[in-house]
């Protein structure tokens, strides 16, 4: 199966986005064909800063790489590297009853609150089309908040097919309900907007400083504690083994254990699970060159995949003359 | 000054469209420095037919090669050569307010007609920004029904240049009231809907026909007659200069013209002006890979222009990363 998905170019990273979505990404490199990309296209929709996009793209790069992504058995490029998706995204807008744009609600929902949209905001599922079937993605793992925009893009690929043959790929979407909610420092979902995130690749002190702030009860020391009412072990369970959560478990239902302690051990083990992927992050961000390099190669071989599509597209419907 | 035009992909042409257009575009040629592209991006909105787009597209590179468009002195192209042009389209679209394009006759008429529009109708004025803008264009020369897409193209490059600095040539419009509208056989203004056309090369039967069809009164044959009342004599002096006018409109006073002598004479004038012509493109159609190549060539000039403006756009906006 070719799995395709998009990351957002931004450079700061969480535990909520490692675990809900950037470890999925990359275990899917062993069963599937990857091809991921980062979507700076879709961020200009909200960066206007051109620096923090740039900026962000390399780091978003780095932060992918460094986590595991590996540009030997996946695709990995930056979207802009492979302009031909705005060709296919004006091919697909002629496919696109205007209907179909208006009705999604991530647009409805920003008029809504009295945003003024830009056109670049309503045609964004257009060119998240053009994303997905540019490289005949088959499978699309999707979060509930972009299933509506799948839909979109399935719905363009089926009146495209409809006038000209079976050119493009409809694809499925891969919705994982199972995935459990990372919790933040506060038991809420871990979200940049909460301001509850503990993030990846901190300085030492600052990432102590983050997991001591992990809201705890009064619990004395030497009552017994409910583990699945605790920020901290629901948090400290993502780095465990079966045994190991079970091991932490009994030590919170024996009493005796300060949630000092228990926060120390859980600043050491992000700290010391992180440690291999930051020190590899800094060496890509030290030689941007060669970081430029690989994704060079990437896009050379999402080009590859996209000319093939492109090519009957464009005799289809005429651009080849 | 550099000029700036697309026209449609049409296979067949008229007189209208010849002296109301295409020979004011290849008399800019003489002073300015003329950009001209083939729109088949454009045309996708109207023509959902592949083949019928691919025949157009070389039909009119022939058209034009053959009527005087000179591929050394001006630089010559079809749209999707030079694809950088969708790119900008959707940088653009985050400059571009969707009131702008709500407000758009084009799209509002379309929409009052009851047509339910597809997103590429819509985002039509975005992509013809972008052809201007894409290549620096300063003056665009615009009919009365395009005078509003111009502005819009204004308005986002000011947006843009606003965020980014003066990158963009902010395009004036060359709105030309002076050229006077080319009579019809009927007298209404000559349009392939209003089915009163005199077609460009056409074969010598098909066209004295069309000639002949020209309405004229029942004024007898040895009355004086009214030139200036005789649509016979408003499409002639078209191909006339002052002297011949003046010589024809004495013919017409004095009495004795025959309207079927002055169509047949109508009908020779057409037939030898357009006559080299007609075998230029003869002989352009005749060899297609040498009519691709002098547009490829021209695509390579339009690109190197495209790839200044586009430099300085990825820099600013964060795309070049």
């Amino acid at each position: 199966m070719r799995v395709l998905s998009g990351i957002q170019p931004s450079g700061s990273l969480h535990l909520g986005n490692y675990f809900g979505m950037m470890k999925k990404m990359i275990d899917y490199q062993q069963h599937h064909e990857l091809f991921c990309f980062i979507a700076n296209y879709h961020a200009m929709t909200s960066v206007p800063d051109g620096k923090a996009l740039a900026t962000g793209t390399l780091e978003a790069a780095a932060n992918f790489l460094a986590l595991g992504l590996d540009p030997d058995k996946s695709v990995f490029w930056v979207q802009s590297d492979v302009p031909e998706v705005q060709e296919l995204t004006w091919v697909l807008s002629n496919f696109t009853p205007m209907g179909l744009l208006e009705r999604c609600h991530s647009y409805k929902d920003k008029v809504a609150k009295g945003i003024a949209p830009n056109h670049g905001l309503f045609a964004y599922p257009v060119l998240m089309a053009a994303d997905i079937l540019l490289f005949g993605g088959e499978l699309v793992p999707v979060g509930k908040d972009q299933k509506q925009h799948l839909e979109v893009a399935r719905d363009i690929a089926i009146k495209f097919n409809n006038e000209h043959g079976e050119v493009l790929v409809v694809p499925e979407p891969d919705i994982d309900d199972e995935i459990a909610t990372i919790p933040g420092l506060d038991g809420q979902k871990m979200s940049k907007s909460y301001k509850n995130t503990i993030d990846l690749f901190l300085e030492e002190k600052a990432l102590r400083k983050q997991v001591m702030r992990i809201v705890t009860d009064p619990t004395p020391v030497e009552d017994p504690k409910d583990p699945d009412k605790c920020n901290v072990f629901q948090i400290y369970r993502l780095f465990l083994d079966k045994q190991q959560e079970q091991a932490l478990r009994q030590r919170y239902l024996a009493g005796g254990l300060g949630y000092g302690e228990v926060k120390q051990e859980l600043f050491e083990t992000v700290r010391d699970f992180f440690a291999p992927f930051a020190q590899r992050r800094e060496e890509l961000l030290g030689d941007k060159d060669q970081l430029r390099a690989i994704l060079a190669e990437g896009a050379q071989k999402a080009r590859g995949a996209a000319s093939k599509i492109m090519r009957k597209v464009r005799k289809k419907t005429g651009l080849a003359y």
